[in-house]
């Protein structure tokens, strides 16, 4: 389906695009996904059921999966709805779907930001990563909107241009995209910048509360603080009107430990 | 509660441990975890209900949360039974029970290997990476042996002179360590290997089937397949005959891209 020219890609016929998310299959965010997808090329989407965000890189190894053609568009392309994870729509997709690696897996676009350190927690780039993982060039969109009506207008052609450009280029061995949005009329974005991922966590606050049987029960909620000021981050770059573009890779080794490390007394 | 002298760190009373993991907290490998972290410092646990295997990093957004304590020896240790993920457990561990960072978490011992890529799925290893976040020193211990009655006798004395070198030494910034035994007598077990992650994956293979009601059903299996021919890798020190100890980091740039990305038309 591809031929290689020097480190360029050229597809001779169109690319078979694997859309996913985690916000489900009915998300807004997908359903825009999927629209700007059928501009590049040939469209399947298998994607969750039901809401899934923050689920990680879960999967489902204690219970069995469902898997369901469903018909949103009434168009041409191949739909599924997953009773399982974001990561669990990628590897049924490969398996039992399409039976090979597409050329490219978008996940997203997601309701709500995926900067800093929530590609950890994020399904949507969980997806994107098992993909890498499979050998898939993939990608991760996220707007800065956790609103279900959040509006993906003033983003679609920036979606397009970094697929194309994704799909035109190939990635680094090890590496997909994670792309976070600000919220943000089109003539307000500045531009697309290569980020890393901000030094920014939650910090947790329990909501406590006590059930019509007496028993306590919690939410989980908090805070996000960025303690990082540097300029070159994705925090930074959203919060000054660019498009953050963080490469993320899945060998966790913290190859810069390893000296140290090699000094105690094991 | 510490003293710093130089790089090494002292504790002037008993170091507080926070224990966890992912096989829920009547396990074998957590109970011999705890045991162990006994003779080191006051313990505190606070594990899952219910086993949790391959649920990653996930967090509980859109559910509620369930904390029981639990007396499971019938010593004077504080244990907590938590309804959510692993990584939920950290967090409720630090809000609501200990109320501020314990000076090490440990998880695990999980009953089967986190080498390789298992790193990514794996719930025991998300515990020690959330507590990392929190800026807590933590280590996760897997044993390469899924049975429910693995014996974890053999490894008892490295466990804990990986604990006591951890809270002597510190971890460098940004990194959590990754421990896995090899299923070995402890005479056969050669030593310990500070590794970096192999490049190593799971290929899948869904298991079709049909319930009563005619519907068709899937289970996740698959096929562990290791690319990786290097000899300092996790998987060659666990075959090998030793014990391997992974620096794990959860800034996930993958800064050896940047330069590349800055290349395109964006």
């Amino acid at each position: 389906m591809i031929t290689f020219t020097g480190t360029k890609v050229f597809f001779m016929k169109k690319p078979l695009i694997l859309v996913t998310n985690d916000d489900g299959i009915t998300a807004p965010g997908i359903r825009t996904l999927i629209s700007i997808m059928k501009e590049i090329g040939q469209v399947v989407v298998v994607a969750p059921d039901s809401p899934q965000s923050g689920t990680g890189h879960a999967i489902t190894v204690n219970n069995t999966l469902f898997l369901e053609q469903v018909y949103i568009d009434k168009d041409e392309i191949k739909e599924f709805a997953c009773s399982g994870t974001p990561v669990d729509c990628v590897k049924i997709a490969i398996d039992q779907i399409i039976k090979a690696k597409p050329d490219i897996c978008v996940s997203g676009i997601n309701h709500g930001s995926n900067s800093a350190s929530n590609v950890i927690y994020s399904g949507t780039m969980s997806a994107a990563v098992e993909a890498g993982m499979s050998g898939i060039p993939a990608l991760g969109f996220s707007l800065a909107d956790f609103s279900w009506n959040a509006d993906f207008e003033p983003i679609k052609k920036f979606v397009k241009q970094i697929t194309e450009e994704t799909l035109k280029n190939g990635l680094p061995e090890g590496v997909v995209l994670n792309v976070n949005f600000p919220k943000l009329a089109e003539k307000n974005i500045k531009g697309i910048k290569i980020c890393r991922q901000a030094k920014a966590t939650w910090v947790e606050k329990f909501d406590e509360r006590t059930n019509p049987h007496g028993k306590k029960y919690y939410w989980l909620t908090g805070t996000f603080v960025n303690h990082d000021k540097g300029e070159d981050t994705d925090e930074w770059a959203l919060a000054n009107g660019y498009i953050s573009v963080v490469p993320v890779q899945y060998d966790l080794t913290a190859y810069h430990a390893v000296q140290q490390l090699n000094t105690w007394d094991l």
